[in-house]
C-alpha cells in the first residue's frame, strides 16, 4: 500500500485499492483462516445449542475517549448482547462505513482495539465489509458488528421471564460510559476522572451461569441507561420492579457530573454493566460469584420484582419517598454508542 | 406516535421515542415472534449443517432507483452473499444509521421493500438496531444487514475451489444495477430504459444445486463488477480464467451508456447476477436449469478455467485478440450499493 495516509473513495470501490486495504488492514490484524478465505460469506461449524444472533451499529462521538474507543465498543457491545441471552459468543462480523479522508492512523488504532477486545472476549471476526462515502456524508467512521453465539441447553433468558419475588442485581456502578464520552466530547473540566466501563461481559455471565442456570433476565443497560432497561423488563414481563436508590452504585464523580449538568444517572449509558434478575434463593450466591470477577467487583442487589403497579419501575429514595422511574423521553446524550 | 414526519435525534436515544419507533415501524412490518421478544439478541433453533454468516452495509445513492431501493438491496445483497456459499439463507439482522430529519415516509417505503424482499427470499429479520446522527453527519440512511444460513451437507463452495477445465457461467446480463443507479443519480437521458437487477438469488442457487452439488465457486459480481469477481476467483484458486467477450450478455442500453460515459461494463456492479464455476460435465445441464428460472433466463456459458497465466483473467475479444481483464484500479462509481 502506498504512503497515502487517508482513506479514498476508491477504497470502497470493490477494485484493487479495496482489496489492498482489506488485505493490509483487516486480514493481517483479524487474522484467521475463515476470514482469509474472503468468500462472500464465512462458514463455520457451530457447537450444539440454539443460535443467538444480534447486531448493533456504533456511531459514538468522539471516536476515542477515556477507557476505550469505537473499536472496543463495537466488539464489546455485540459480545454483550449475545451474552445477555446467556449465549457463548463465538463469531462477529465487522462492517465499516468510512468517510473519505479518514486517517489511516485512526483506522489502525480502531482495528487494534477491535483485535484486543476480540481476544479478551474469545471471539473471532470472520466476515466483513467496507464502504466509503464522500467527505461530509458521514462522520469519520461508523462500525456495525453482528454476532453469533450458542445458548447452552437449559438456559432460557428473556426479559419476559422476570417473576414476582426475583431479585435484581446490577454488576457495578452506573453512568461511567456516558459521562466519560460526554466529558471527552464537551471538554468538560471533570474529564480527568471518569473512564468508560466498556468491557466484554461474557466471562461474567459464565461465572453467573456456573452458580445457577435459573437466571431469568440478563440485560446490559446501554443507551437509555438503567432506567430504560428496568422499564423494558417491567414491560416485557407485565410486572413491576422496586429499586432501592441507595443500593445502586454510582461513582461520586459521575454523580457530581450529573448534578452539574442536570442529568439523571439512571438515564446514562453503560457499556460494561449488566442487570441480573433471578430467584431470591440464588441472589446471595450469585452476588458473591460476580464480586470475585474484576468486572463485577462492585455488584450489588438493588431491588426486587413485584406484582404491582404493572409495567412500572418504582424508585424508593433514601428519605423514604417513592417515585416512578420512567424511560428517558427525549434525547439526553446523542451518539453515546 | 405523533404526527411529526421526520426522524429526530431522540429516536436514537434508547428512550421512549426509540421504543415507539421500533414498535410502530419495525415490529409491525417485520412481524415475527422472535423479533417481537425485543431481547438483546434473537435466539433460534438452526437446522443441521455448517453455519454461513455474512454482513454488508448499504450506502447506495440515491436511495430509490429504477428497479429497487436501498431496502430491497439490503435484503437481497445479504441473502445473495449467503447463497454464494451454497447456504440456505434463514435469518437477517437489520441495523439503521439514520440522519436526523429523515422523512418517515421514506423510512416506511424502505421498510416495505425490506419486508417484500424478505418474503420473496423466505428469510426473517429477527434482530435489529437503530441509531440516529445529527443532520449533516450521514446521508439520509445507511443500512447494515447481516445474515445467517445453513450450508447443506456435501456442499463445499469457495473461490479457491476453481479447477482447470471448469466452465464459467454468468446467470444473466451484466451492468444493469450500476447503470440504473448512475442514471438515476446523474439524471442522465438514458434513464428511462435501464432497471436495476437487484433480486434474491437463493432460489436460483437451489435450482443449480438440484442439478449437482459439485459446484466449485459461486460469486455475485457486485461492486467492482464481473472483472473483480473473476479476478478474485483467479487469485484465490491460483489459476487463470479465459472469457469469450462475445458470450457475455450485456443489454444494448447498458452498452450504450457505458460507451457514452467511458465505462467498461465488466467493472459495473450487478445485484441480481451470479458467476458459477463448475466441472464441464455439468455445465450444459446447469445452464438449462438456470434458464428455466426467471432470474436466470439469460444465463450463458462465458468461459473456462485454465492453468496459465496464473491469477489472471484473459478476455478473448470478438476480433480474435486477447487482453488482460484487470480489477478496477481507482473509483468508478462510488456508492453503488
Amino acid at each position: 500500500m502506498k504512503q497515502e495516509d487517508k482513506i479514498l473513495l476508491a477504497h470502497g470501490s470493490g477494485g484493487k485499492l479495496m482489496h489492498d486495504l482489506i488485505k493490509e488492514f483487516f486480514l493481517e490484524n483479524f487474522s484467521n483462516p475463515i476470514l482469509a478465505s474472503l468468500d462472500d460469506a464465512a462458514s463455520v461449524k457451530m457447537p450444539p445449542g440454539k443460535l443467538a444472533f444480534t447486531t448493533d451499529s456504533y456511531v459514538v462521538k468522539p471516536l476515542f475517549f477515556k477507557g476505550g474507543d469505537i473499536g472496543r465498543l463495537a466488539v464489546c457491545g455485540t459480545v454483550n448482547d449475545l451474552s445477555m441471552k446467556g449465549a457463548k459468543p463465538l463469531y462477529l462480523s465487522a462492517a465499516f462505513v468510512i468517510e473519505e479522508g479518514f486517517p489511516y492512523a485512526d483506522l489502525k488504532k480502531i482495528i487494534n482495539s477491535m483485535v484486543k477486545a476480540s481476544q479478551e472476549a474469545g471471539v473471532q471476526i470472520i466476515t466483513g465489509d467496507t464502504k466509503v462515502v464522500e467527505k461530509g456524508n458521514a462522520d469519520g467512521i461508523f462500525i456495525n458488528t453482528a454476532g453469533v453465539g450458542v445458548i447452552p441447553e437449559g438456559v432460557e433468558i428473556s426479559a419476559k421471564n422476570a417473576s414476582v419475588g426475583d431479585m435484581v442485581i446490577i454488576s457495578g456502578s452506573i453512568g461511567d460510559h456516558g459521562i466519560a464520552v460526554l466529558s471527552e466530547r464537551e471538554g468538560l473540566s471533570f474529564q480527568t476522572q471518569i473512564e468508560s466501563d466498556v468491557a466484554p461481559l461474557n466471562e461474567l455471565v459464565e461465572v453467573l451461569l456456573n452458580v445457577t442456570q435459573e437466571v431469568h433476565v440478563l440485560r446490559d443497560p446501554t443507551r437509555g441507561g438503567l432506567a430504560s432497561t428496568l422499564n423494558e423488563i417491567a414491560e416485557a414481563s407485565g410486572l413491576a420492579i422496586e429499586i432501592e436508590e441507595s443500593a445502586v452504585p454510582i461513582k461520586d464523580e459521575v454523580l457530581g457530573a450529573c448534578e452539574m449538568l442536570g442529568f439523571d444517572p439512571f438515564h446514562i449509558a453503560n457499556e460494561g454493566k449488566m442487570v441480573v434478575v433471578l430467584p431470591e434463593k440464588w441472589a446471595a450466591k450469585a452476588l458473591d460469584a460476580l464480586k470475585k470477577h474484576p468486572y463485577g467487583k462492585e455488584a450489588a442487589i438493588i431491588g426486587q420484582v413485584v406484582a404491582e403497579p404493572k409495567k412500572k419501575v418504582i424508585l424508593k429514595t433514601e428519605i423514604g419517598t417513592t417515585r416512578l422511574l420512567d424511560m428517558l423521553m427525549g434525547e439526553q446524550l446523542p451518539r453515546i454508542c
